[in-house]
């Protein structure tokens, strides 16, 4: 790629940076000896020439390594990235920022003061994040904890004992299941009929449970688009059969809180559990489970413990947190990246329209076919290229590396490497100009090899 | 601070390089456009005069918010921080680099092939990093988790069920006790003598449990240091007990695990947990979790949950970890600093020699005592200043924070707003020149107030 070795130029300029914020680190509180200061032009004096050599664009510069075996990611800056579950999870400038002057260990605990607790800090304002993030996903209570599969577990291991079933989707992520036997319970899939689920094939399965186990099963979720297809599932359908049937009901947002508008109140959830590190802009792991008051005593419940022979006892610190969830770099990007997505999820219909734009453009290549729902609802696709450039895979030598190669000389990136017959993309938070670049990318590629394309 | 301007003005310059990396990022593959480029150069030109700023050490640059009400935080640039534990929590500069580069969600995802878990990854070489992580905590397998209280977790809801007991310190953290309660067991302290707990202590705490409950408890734990007095405890005495008793034991070394050279096996240990944020230079929650050949299958075991209608499996996952632990930029970090990790534990020896330095200088100050067995074996301190700065408190119209300002005035920061009776502190990793500096402090501010100081 042409932008390549300026990218790294860029780096190696952060990186010098970084090097003077250490000489400051070193030094002692009044001011820098005459042999720091000498070190902090010298590498004053090296970020100016990374910077002619940016402003240049002379492709010169050469990567190098962080340490041993570790090389600058360049994938967002050098390529359109299409990779399936890393497009939402980008970074905002604003959560870069953040994380880099919130770096450190335990950087937002400067100000820890009682109760000692995360969400209770107020500077940097994590108390106030925590209420508007309840308040944006419409829930009374919002806790941040380690990515949403934690968020599972945390509700899990409030409500499902060994052998209590949990009723999910047959679509549903792999983390629902392992919370659920990390809880000790039981998993029991909801048929969906065209890769979509609904609340009647929910009652259906309810019913079979309560047949066979004696007993209503514990617990309900539902992936709000599931990470196969990007398919919109019946969510108020399936939250109406829970109601119906009391049993508390998790709304799956991985793939939809931080990218559209998600009302948990409306939606008939219990809980909303959220990925920060997939759909809100954030460093992993991170994610957020909120949930009504109703509930919010049994999942955040605090500690009843005590201390046999001190008689400590630890205060208001809840017991699925573990305490303290995400102490620095994680949460402060959660909030750092929470009002452009506030704003971002008032522009999923663009979002949606641009993954039709590319669906439609996708499918001029005679062969490929679009598996999910269609008009497309998300901008997480799978496709079925067997009929189109796996027809050439077969014969070429590089196999369905040939594929990969093409798109990657495009400056294209995400797609499995090598494949070329099912496979996923996501085009979110691509703008119109690289939807377009990307469409005809599907296109010129298909021409080259001499594959049908209609108009 | 003389230097905060400064800083400011270099966190200023690396936001805006940040901005620049955002114009590669919103570009076409091809090439930047004529605006791309005048924007990118209009920051270039925004940067030199931040870099001209910095070279001349005028003081007149002001804090800016990177977004509402988020400052940029320079408590380790401007300041000497001695908080308790933050100290080793500090990222190396190579952690802040790649922390940069894999900032964005799930990062380290891009070659993540069959298998399909984190801990199999070979670029960025995270597959080798494990395997070096417990090489290098003495044990036969690691794993990465979201702090040590995640790692705790994972080991009681393995061993540990509804009403089994675990045997632990009187000076055990708090989180050890989250856990034992998450997984639904009981906690019981040892007593400690003199603020140290003994195999022998451990092994009446044992026979009594054995007693009373007609069973043995399932787990012994205990802090190879303590987060209260910093004071070592008979680890390899409790280990041997354990033994003999035939029941698990696990080392917590959240604060020892990447300061100090610990030998899981050696020890006598089942397990070793330590934490990323808290003792390896790395950004949170992250934190590891080794055992031995003869316990992996069951702390690490793999799902054997099915889905009952589609038949699915899910491979090679560990059940405890939900998948994949730290996706991006926490396990990049643990990795990053890794080399400056295993390098410094080997000066442990120089950090311990320091912190007597200080404790000895401290307690000049007629009336100052150290809390902490003496000679310190660790960085972490807890002192007493009820005879000495308390006594101005009492009288000064800013009550305790007078001490606070006082030592914020000589840019010392650290010791809980307000304290002048119990308190703790951390010096780990600040060099002799700093510590000449914060312990000359101590005396400055006794003298300032007339309380006596010895020679």
């Amino acid at each position: 790629m042409d932008k390549a070795s300026q990218i790294y130029a860029l780096y190696d300029a952060m990186f010098a940076l970084e090097d003077m914020r250490e000489i400051y680190r070193r030094s002692l509180p009044t001011e820098l000896t005459e042999n720091e200061k000498s070190e902090l032009k010298e590498k004053i004096q090296h970020t100016r020439s990374l910077l002619e050599k940016i402003e240049s664009g002379v492709k010169s510069h050469q990567k190098k390594y962080i340490v041993d075996k570790l090389e600058p990611r360049i994938r967002e800056e050098a390529f359109i990235n299409i990779q399936p579950i890393q497009a939402a999870g980008r970074l905002t400038p604003e959560a870069r920022k953040a994380l880099i002057a919130y770096a450190d260990g335990y950087s937002v605990c400067d100000q820890c003061l009682s109760p000692f607790r995360l969400d209770k800090i107020r500077n940097p304002p994590i108390d106030q994040f925590h209420q508007e993030l309840a308040d944006f996903l419409g829930m009374d209570e919002a806790r941040v904890v380690p990515g949403a599969r934690r968020g599972f577990q945390v509700i899990m291991n409030s409500l499902v004992g060994k052998g209590d079933t949990v009723v999910l989707s047959s679509l549903g992520h792999y983390t629902e299941f392992l919370a659920v036997e990390q809880a000790g319970g039981t998993a029991r899939e909801v048929f969906s009929d065209n890769n979509v689920v609904t609340g009647e094939a929910y009652a259906e399965k309810i019913e079979k449970v309560k047949k066979e186990m004696k007993t209503l099963p514990k617990l309900v979720m539902v992936d709000h688009f599931d990470y196969m297809y990007g398919n919109l599932h019946d969510i108020k359908g399936i939250a109406k059969v829970a109601k119906e049937y009391d049993i508390p009901f998790l709304l799956n947002g991985a793939y939809s809180v931080g990218v559209l508008p998600v009302n948990g109140k409306d939606i008939g959830a219990d809980f909303v559990v959220g990925s920060g590190h997939k759909s809100m802009a954030s460093a992993a792991p991170s994610g957020v489970v909120a949930t009504t008051e109703e509930w919010a005593d049994t999942i955040f419940r605090t500690t009843k413990i005590s201390g046999d022979i001190t008689g400590r006892t630890f205060g208001v610190k809840e017991v699925e947190m573990l305490g303290c969830t995400l102490m620095g770099a994680t949460v402060i990007t959660l909030m750092a990246s929470f009002p452009a997505v506030k704003k971002r999820v008032k522009h999923w219909d663009e979002e949606v329209e641009k993954s039709n734009y590319f669906s439609n453009q996708f499918k001029r290549v005679v062969g490929s076919e679009v598996l999910s729902e269609e008009p497309r609802k998300h901008t997480l696709t799978r496709v079925d290229t067997t009929g189109s450039f796996d027809k050439i895979a077969k014969t070429h030598k590089k196999k369905g590396y040939y594929f990969s190669n093409e798109l990657k000389n495009r400056g294209i990136t995400g797609p499995f490497a090598g494949a070329t017959r099912k496979w996923k993309l996501n085009t979110y938070g691509i703008s119109w100009e690289q939807i377009k670049y990307l469409s005809g990318a599907f296109v010129e590629i298909a021409e080259k090899y001499e594959l049908p394309v209609s108009d």
